[in-house]
């Protein structure tokens, strides 16, 4: 058993994190980091984890001593500990934004203050599976992908891979509440939040620089993106809508075989008819479909934002830079109701 | 007081036909017609309304006898009664589909059936009040329009008069579960519609034509549309996200203010900020947003399917057949949660 | 017109103050006070109401000058008012709990802090209109009653009085969460709201010192009260369900006739079968119902929190204080859907 | 690999239990059989599940041949099919009400029909693990619970044995609607089911003289029962909010140690605070609470109506009737959101 920690253990994906750690055959949790939540016990913190009373959230990284690190904290905290992190000899699976963007210039204009590890934003790599695995396979430190980017590359990216796109590509996203994270907000108290449906993200969202870097990763300069996000009073899911300009002599009728050829072996991504969100809850499953509207194609994608947008993502990854079969742990069939 | 009879007294658009007519004060409710709920007394059907016993649901309109009759009935049924209806002498607003698209081809193409009543579907006019007042207030048949039409219209005649637009415009549209109606399906059934999001209607929905003919009577040949409607697990309400491609030399600065200058005098559309649905519950409410995502415009239009997009706007268009203020009986002020 | 202040104009009650006074003929809003958006104007603060610019939020009542004025503040607040507000001539409504509990030392008990408005405490009226409506006409500092035991006591105060009751009765409330207010917790954080059903108020919760008070005001020493409130994934709206105790010798039968009884002329309050929240939504109405369960009789009462169980019956009691209709604005129904 | 087969595939029970064995280690799901949807691949039936397309639902259960049949089906039906599949030497979970009343007069009076299946309803074993495993594990016919009467019995079973309660108990539950399954009604359409709490099962739930009769095997005569079921607007979870009355001389300060004293071993069953609904979603878990109301004491009783109150319990079942760990394929850990 490989020994995980787990920081930023208080926040959603970390509590998430920590559920299928608790059920993954290859790793063992064995110390948990939390500022908000230093000192009290899992069973405390969780009581819908089987983890023992002897687990204390420690306040500071300084200690950690495991084999891999999964990091799930604000951006500008990873890069903080990264380097004694790696250093230790620990590898990290980094869920926040601070690796994701290789340009550390784009960091610095997304997320308003300049990135202080460029030497390992170098070697980083962008950890979404079905397009990365070979060197994920090999790396010591991966950027797991933002919620949206995941759902719309997943959709998009093989598109792009063939010369299919052109832009503008509108994404309308919808995503759970759950998204947002736990800090309180007026779009997220129950009453605000419950009988709405909530556009943000406007006039720009910190996720396109990560998909138009991505995109720029697999094919080349990458189509403008018009992303919308809008909080829809469920919990947990995306559903992301995308409506593509077909670039000219694109074969929309090809598109559905070429995402399921893009991703053959994958036993996470799905091509076939409307999705549900349920379908996704808790797992790292991602749902795929292409229907057309008004004579235009529209793709659908669906994932958990909290699962293969985030926390299953995270042990695929982990999976990988272990040498097991990806699906190792994450063998979750999501709900039909 | 006109009295006033109500068609279709069982469906979700009737109740909220009777619940705004027991607020109007110029409105008196005589009679009512279901098919589905003959012989029930109103108390029976609607324990939230303050009506009386006496009034009991006939089966149908052979015996209606009023100044104004409200349709709220599934298409091809307006049109078997319109003409009876008319030749007594009885003022006619239909809230479904069947005189809203004035080329009776286009219809039997869009519901699968011929047109019955050509001639009074050449006479009937477009109720969509902020656009047509002269004519309804001149008219005898009011096609009162559909809600995802109300909701898109208000935001894109006045840019499409101006020449501001070219195809495509994508409408993401997420509607309340209401707007799907009184009739049980799997997609409505609460353990399946309570926790995702549905996309539906593709490859083409049945409010593109109506919305294409509206567009070309304010502005001449319309942008092509892409537009797909999404159940979200809310009961009431409709956001439309919408994404238009400007044409060249179009001024978006200037859309929000063309938008104002569009409705000077409607008590009933709000240019402003993000919109809550609440804000529109159980009104004739519209409000419109004009924003920017990755460089391009995006507007957002909000009202209640059941209330602008519905019964309010029935209202609203009988005022003016009546020549009364447009906002009698219908000043009231929406929801904060 | 009376011209009518709203204090704690920010909050859930407080905008729902100015929903229902928007709409009342007798009313002018002329004055709002509120200390956490002092300085707002009101189409900032609630751009659904229909409101002029000119109405900026006060920061204290200081210079409040009107016919009545509406507190709709956290404990404590009011009392440091009232004494000014009613010296000036100003007619008070409290929304809050200062002036329900006639006795001093069970505020202090209840509330943690003496009470320091005894004086006027022993004249306000506990304004529930059904049983109070006389000695409401003739006040000029009203109590409205709270949420929870609003509900309960139209249910109980009837068979109470009539000696049908002995303890325990249980008092299963189940609320949406606008009853938690405004402020942010994590049991009204949507995403750990939104999928459960929270218990909470035990061992003891404040309101029932409240309902015992006007249980003995009605008939004398009131029975035990096993009240438990949960918070359930609606906005707007409570039920509760009632566990009575039957006396010996009560006559379960005659109940539903009996409330009926005692109700003969409201117009808000209705005895039938099994009621649904949004028949309540927005309005004053009660909904009550009388069935049995397992060979006990069990009660349901629906009110919605904000209306009827807050800012509605405080226009109710207002209504009367001025010597109008008890309906007078309030002539709303509630919704099917 | 023990061979497992599943009547009533098409429902929620079914759909659950076909997740669950996609996950158990010990059984491999060999048939399905769904009168409704006979002839469809359990892809089509279930994209969210990983199965072959060659599995497709029988029309009948005349050939089914495994070691085990797990019965999802409506009152009445398995009564039918039980006595063939048990000389064929399969053993039984029956997840419906047919076996779960020992006395074949109450069944009939409960469920409107007679016993048709006296002979084995004689030896089934009510399958409560917690209270009857050795039971289980030498038998071949298992009647798995309700879903409220687990999670009742699960708080009242021990205190009740322990002579600690008199009547009248009143419980009062919320469910989520995937408890009334999937027919379709207005109360489980989502536009009447979403926003409001619905109390049903008045006067009499068939589920009371199941309590009843599982409360006498304990501990003797049973208290009179107050059980009132209310649908809430969640999909998946009860919360039974449970009022006991205790008996002379009843320690109810030791209630909380005495139900944690009554499943030392149980890896399902914890005794803490107020739980959550997401905690037990998809799994086997149990969350129990002793907490005290205006003196008197109430327990809430936590638990997914498809899990423990259906398919993770009748996997359970199943494990025990194979000499397996009771935990086995169960090892999941609920959401903290």
């Amino acid at each position: 058993m490989a020994k995980a920690a787990v920081l930023g253990a208080g926040g959603y994906l970390g509590g998430e994190l920590l559920r299928l750690l608790s059920q993954h055959p290859g790793f063992t949790l064995t110390q948990v980091v939390s500022t908000s939540q230093a000192g009290r016990s899992l069973p405390e913190m969780y009581p819908n984890l089987p983890y023992p009373s002897e687990l204390v959230a420690l306040a500071s990284a300084d200690s950690v001593d495991a084999d891999v690190a999964f990091l799930a904290q604000p951006a500008g905290e990873a890069m903080k500990v990264v380097p004694g992190l790696l250093d230790r000899g620990i590898k990290v699976v980094d869920l926040g934004p601070d690796y994701r963007l290789p340009d550390p210039a784009v960091y610095a204009t997304t997320y308003g203050s300049p990135h202080t590890d460029v030497e390992h934003l170098a070697e980083a790599v962008y950890g979404l599976p079905e397009l990365n695995a070979e060197r994920i396979r090999l790396s010591r430190l991966v950027a797991n992908p933002g919620c949206f980017p995941t759902a719309s590359l997943l959709a998009l990216a093989p598109l792009h891979r063939a010369g299919e796109l052109r832009g503008p590509v509108v994404i309308d996203a919808k995503s759970g509440t759950s998204g947002a994270g736990q800090g309180f907000s007026a779009t997220t108290h129950h009453p605000e939040a419950a009988l709405t449906v909530h556009p943000y993200g406007t006039p720009t969202h910190r996720h396109v620089p990560e998909m138009r870097s991505a995109l720029e990763a697999v094919g080349g300069p990458a189509p403008s993106l018009v992303f919308v996000p809008h909080l829809v009073p469920v919990v947990r899911g995306i559903l992301c809508s995308i409506y593509p300009t077909p670039s000219e002599g694109a074969k929309v009728d090809g598109w559905a075989d070429r995402l399921r050829a893009a991703y053959p072996s994958s036993p996470f991504v799905h091509v076939g008819g409307t999705p549900r969100l349920p379908w996704a809850t808790g797992t790292n499953h991602c749902y795929l479909s292409v229907q057309s509207a008004g004579g235009a194609p529209v793709l659908f994608s669906v994932i958990d934002n909290l699962g293969k947008g985030g926390a299953a993502q995270a042990l695929q990854n982990a999976n990988l830079m272990f040498g097991w079969p990806a699906e190792t742990g994450l063998a979750l069939a999501g709900f039909g109701v």
